[in-house]
This record gives structure tokens, C-alpha cells and sequence, in this order.
């Protein structure tokens, strides 16, 4: 077992690179049916006759492809109380099927409390071919060191 | 079939109530398996040693549900071409196994462009017993009247 990264061992400017994840069809249309059922999510047909002209995915399913990256590349590591707050995500091009995302996760402050807690904000970009799809700006609660 | 609603027929302030969504504890755990697979979402005994003394839910599980209840109660209706920003999500209370989720989605501000679309910001605050959990600020891009 690895021992686990607390907030007095990152540093803003760190870079992670995480691994890959390829959105099936069948995945993103049974993803959107139970999350997001909106036509161009689930339905070919009005998928094809929309701007997108094809289906694309929920980007609610694209943030927990984020997550479940992140969470299996970093932040089981971490010694992460909780996720507190995300400031910002921008869905930049649809994510279709068939697409491989990838992408990396940015420290980009850290502030430290008088409870042993240091809530770091990370800055998530996930891409396909090289070409950026989501970015997100989150903060999480982290013990600041091990407890005794 | 319910005519579609367009940016036009939008106002800001306008509020909508939204349905109920229960949270059963294995789709809790289920979910947060496949997408965001930290221990105090997963694992009974992490989590109930944890800070909050049991299970919660995956924010992003939350995000899902928010987005559930919205596109059936308010968005179904509505001309969406796509989610366009999410510019803030607050976890304000652990959700837990059993709670029942509902809430509101109120209107913020209309923006129109002039190629036949309106950029709507939406406030939506999901509820248990009356207790806000989540609050999200987001944009989504609507056909402001229909195309001829």
C-alpha cells in the first residue's frame, strides 16, 4: 500500500498525467438515458439533425470520467476528506463516441487551515487527440498531515 | 406533445419545482464505484470512521441527480441546442442513503445573440428536508424562437 499524500506534500504547479478512458456509444446512451435524457444525448436520429450532427455526450457523464481518472490517477493517494467545491467547468468540444480521453490535473493553490486541513484547487483538462474537451477548476478538502 | 419552449418565452426569476429523486444506498455505492471510487463513497467501514460518520454521495452522483430532475421537469420542454457552462456547483451537505432530493431551477439571465439563440443562467438548489445539499450555477444555450 502507498503511503497516502497529505497537503504538506503538494505543491502548487504539480502536473499528473492520467490514463485513458474511451466512451463507448452503448455507455454514452445509457449513461444520458438514466442522468440526462435529452434527444441529442440519446436518440440517433435527433442526434444526426442536430448542430452536432451526431450524438454527443452528457457532460455530465464527461465530469465523471474526469473524476473517475483523476480519483484512480491521483487522488487515491490522497488523503482527501472531501470534495468541497468546483468553480468552474467548461465543456470546450463534444466528446463523441469512440473518443479516447486522457488528460492531466494541475495543482493550482493550496491553503492551509488551523485544523490540520489544506483545501487544494486543482485545474482538470481532459482532451481527445491532443485537442482539450472539458476543464474544470475544483477545490478539495485534504488532512494537511497524518493525525497523530 | 407539449409545444417547445424557446429563449424568447424565457424571464429571469422565473421558478420552477422540481420532482423528487430517492437515493438508495446501492445506487450510491454503485455509482460512486464506477466514477468516483474513493472509500468514504464505497466502503461502510471508511466511511463511517470518516468525518461524517457513514456513506455520502459522490458530488458528481449529486450533479447527476440535479440534472436528472431538471431535463424531466424543466428542460424536456425546453429548445436546448446544448449545456453550455457550469460556473459553480456548491456541495453545501453530505447526501446520504435514503435521503429524498427535490428543489427548484430559477431563471437568472437571458442573453441573446443574433443568430437565433439565447444563453440561459440557471440557479438550481437540490433540497433535503427542506435543507439546501447543492446549489449550481449553470448556462445552457437555447434556439430563441423557432427556425422559420
Amino acid at each position: 500500500m502507498t503511503d497516502k499524500i497529505y497537503g504538506r506534500d503538494i505543491e502548487p504547479g504539480q502536473v499528473y498525467q492520467l490514463g485513458e478512458y474511451t466512451v463507448e456509444k452503448d455507455e454514452l446512451v445509457e449513461y444520458a438515458r438514466k442522468w440526462d435524457p435529452q434527444g441529442f444525448h440519446i436518440d440517433e436520429d435527433i442526434a444526426a439533425a442536430s448542430p452536432y450532427g451526431g450524438l454527443i455526450a452528457s457532460g455530465i457523464h464527461s465530469f465523471a470520467i474526469m473524476q473517475r481518472l483523476s480519483v484512480i490517477g491521483v487522488y487515491d493517494n490522497w488523503a482527501v476528506i472531501a470534495g468541497k467545491e468546483v468553480r468552474d467547468i467548461k465543456f470546450l468540444r463534444p466528446v463523441r463516441p469512440g473518443d479516447v480521453i486522457t488528460g492531466t490535473v494541475t495543482v493550482s493553490e493550496l491553503e492551509f487551515d488551523d485544523r490540520n486541513r489544506a483545501l487544494v484547487r486543482i485545474i482538470t483538462e481532459l482532451t481527445v487527440d491532443g485537442k482539450a474537451v472539458l476543464r474544470t477548476d475544483t477545490a478539495s478538502l485534504l488532512h494537511a498531515a497524518p493525525t497523530k
